[in-house]
């Protein structure tokens, strides 16, 4: 397809060129903001032709590194590539690429591990400094000079309004029938003339179809022609099938108490098997009309709604398997009367997860016994990918559930812990905890009742004495609001640093 | 004063009786919401007839134990003499009662810390179970029969919904013009049935003056006749004072370089010395027609209120020296007009904290050398008080600070730590950590970066060469990205249990 049938204004098209002269607007030092949300939406051609560039100006022994702002997760060949030519100094919000976590974790990447919603306005207060070029994929441009969002919606407002130029990548291979499934709020302000954002249900649309660009910042135009990540889901294994089992009950035991409407409230799922399993199970469970209120719409989400299960489904980004792809982009009318994709400042903000009552569920890496999680952090130091949106639901939704199996790495490493390595959601703002072994539910407990109900419900069986013995004895000594040994606490993780085992 | 001056509604008015026969209606095992925030608009006289009337079971040799909901601390006189009496079985969501602090950290009461922004709504999904009795101070009845709140408005609206009985103490004592000082908001709702809140400016008023209650729960009116807990305040000392300072120089460079509007943002403040001290900083600062939106009013908002420094103050509740109560007594017709009293729900609700972009402002016991806070617990295991509203301000605010004095105990304690022995108020939420010694901004800042921010500025010179060492060696070895070393994270906590030092 020819570029002019994409960008259907002229003074847009006049700047198309290919992506390593665009690439000359992205210098040393610079701070580029660009598009991608899990893997979707992110541009496919100048984080290359910068990558290149970075390693002929190494090679020809000058200092080339940028600053990487993005929605959250992107790909191989964008964090992938410029981790590898050494060419990422800063990285936020969000980071899942292999070869950009081993640069965090070798201290030569400074990444910066966000709330989804935070990024935006942090951006616009100015508290992370300028913005110089914006870089963003969208699959085209209409006649008035708006552009018709991606895959992903990420920040990709913001980056438009505050970076100093612009480059647009018209991905010609993803469908121009995405056109009119987006949902862009022009409404948010700076303190202090901000107002309330109306949407009550989470299927309002409140905004406009189209991203806004002032054509004088756009410097390049540049055609790519390829597809989104694939991502790969295992079917769901028995202990994700077990979690779903459980979390499914409970919603049908609190809808039957009076403590859920009867109509199920919407949901929040994070990334991954577990939560694809828990979209599975509800695909065959006993809620109807059901609403989605996520950050990402992965196969899972998609199924509910072919089946007719879910009605509606709202979030910034879908993110699918080959397969799943290949349905949605066949059936993109069904879809797009469907789904709404917005801004992660709207898909995420606290006032709108609070005032629609989400369900969240979130995946963790370990909780304590207390009912901190840690959603980040490999034994205290390493980080794995980074706090996501799992934060801006867990605090605010109606409900909010952490999923783990009660063991990794064989059995190896327990993630119920005595104190976990590093606290991202606090004992606060956790709710209910599930494991493949069962589900505690904390609302309403001390932290002692807690520890109990974790130790009993979600620990594996291997790991369960330990724990119990760990709490026994704390309980023998020292303040008992929250008993701990602080010789010990942490020493389940420093065996396993020693011995790769946190058994022995 | 009779108190038909007070209850001017006759089926309230014959419902008097004493506090003991009203204490009746609070059978063992009973779960009550008392009013009371920050030692304001607590019941003077209920409390203490069903202390006495737990000890009269006890001797009799049956039990008699309660559970007490809240809107925060109370007062000797409620907390001290229920735990005293060992009447209390559970306890929420705040506490600063020493004789209360000391039965939690014994374990004999189940005390659970809460988000104070989350108590009403998890109390209204069901979460927290039922509430059999809420025991609510006024200072009158109006002649429909609308309450006139006292000086605390904490959770009483929502205690007196969801309570199957009523108690109402009026007290004489506090004065009857407080009417129309408080702003009920009755456009709460459950979700999905939940709309924006409309408050657009931290003092809009979107309520009405007067609490309601279905006359046919309220099964007794109990006269009383006593003040609020005094509070004492210490001259702000030198250490205080220049964090202070500190302050209101980065918000005067912040609004110089664009980063604040020249208006500036409506002001949070923490309890306690630390922040009265920063009041008093505003008092002479170069900021003028401020905005309070806050929990709680202590005697520096009044002092800028007065000065006609600040313009109007939103809280929950004002909790005052004898001194400053006096003056607010005096000149109450002056303050009605500048303050603003709501429900806690609405005083500390993320929607509103996020919109009107508060600056915050909270003190903490320790941070982490990453920027990770806690704000409860001794030693990883004792309670202090509370998160109280901490988490609500910070997590949404437009800026946070924390603030401590570097050391503690003479200098045996460190308040900046390896890693903190229990996380409040993780590295996502925190932004400006300040101590006498200095400001550390952590805003863009990855962790490494953070920690020497935190070490240069903000440890005290006794501990920086012991932090200084703990991170390089961490930095030595393992992953990079939160260096640390596990064995040795909480070791300065543990020494001090052992010693009474974290320097031996």
């Amino acid at each position: 397809m020819a570029l002019a049938e994409r960008v259907r204004h002229a003074d847009f098209l006049s700047r198309s060129m290919t992506a390593e002269q665009a690439a000359q607007h992205v210098a040393h030092g610079a701070t580029v903001g660009l598009s991608g949300f899990t893997g979707a939406g992110y541009p496919k051609a100048l984080p290359q032709a910068i990558a290149a560039h970075a390693q002929s100006e190494h090679k020809a022994g000058r200092p080339y590194r940028i600053n990487v702002w993005t929605g959250a997760s992107t790909a191989p060949e964008v964090d992938g590539l410029l981790a590898a030519a050494d060419a990422m100094a800063q990285r936020l919000p969000f980071n899942s690429d292999a070869m950009a976590r081993k640069k965090i974790n070798a201290g030569e990447i400074d990444y910066i591990d966000m709330h989804l919603s935070h990024v935006a306005q942090h951006a616009w207060f100015g508290f992370l400094g300028r913005l110089d070029v914006a870089i963003i994929e969208i699959v085209g441009v209409t006649a008035d000079g708006l552009l018709i969002p991606s895959t992903a919606v990420g920040n990709n407002k913001t980056w438009l309004e505050i970076a100093d130029k612009v480059i647009l990548e018209v991905n010609t291979k993803l469908p121009l029938r995405l056109e009119g499934m987006h949902d862009i709020y022009y409404g948010t302000a700076l303190p202090p003339r901000r107002v309330p954002i109306s949407l009550t249900h989470a299927d309002n649309r409140i905004g406009e179809p189209y991203l806004q660009v002032d054509p004088r910042k756009v410097v390049a135009v540049v055609e790519t022609h390829s597809g989104d990540r694939d991502n790969v889901f295992s079917q769901p294994d028995a202990n994700s099938q077990r979690i779903a089992e459980y979390i499914i009950d409970f919603l049908a035991h609190e809808m039957k108490h009076g403590r859920l409407p009867q109509q199920m409230l919407p949901i929040q799922s994070g990334v991954g098997n577990v939560a694809n399993a828990v979209l599975a199970g509800l695909l065959h469970g006993p809620f109807d009309n059901l609403l989605g209120f996520t950050e990402v719409l992965q196969d899972g989400m998609l199924d509910l709604l072919r089946a007719g299960k879910m009605k509606r489904a709202s979030a910034t980004a879908i993110s699918l398997s080959r397969s799943a792809y290949e349905d949605f982009e066949k059936n993109i009318d069904f879809y797009r009367e469907r789904i709404i994709l917005r801004p992660q400042e709207i898909s995420n903000h606290p006032e709108l997860v609070r005032r629609l009552g989400i369900i969240a569920m979130n995946s963790m890496i370990e909780a304590d016994i207390y009912g901190n999680v840690n959603s980040t952090h490999l034994m205290g130091s390493s980080m794995m990918n980074g706090i996501g949106g799992s934060g801006d639901f867990a605090r605010n939704g109606y409900l909010s559930f952490f999923v783990t199996p009660s063991v990794a790495k064989d059995g190896k490493i327990s993630c119920i812990v005595p104190m976990c390595s590093h606290v991202d959601h606090t004992e606060h703002d956790t709710q209910i905890i599930v494991t493949e072994q069962g589900l505690a539910d904390l609302r309403g407990l001390s932290p002692r009742q807690r520890a109990q109900a974790i130790i009993d419900h979600c620990a594996h069986p291997d790991y369960r004495p330990m724990l119990q013995d760990y709490f026994d004895r704390a309980r023998q000594q020292g303040a008992q609001h929250t008993p701990h040994l602080l010789g010990e606490a942490l020493s389940w993780h420093q065996r396993c640093l020693d011995t790769g085992d946190m058994r022995k």
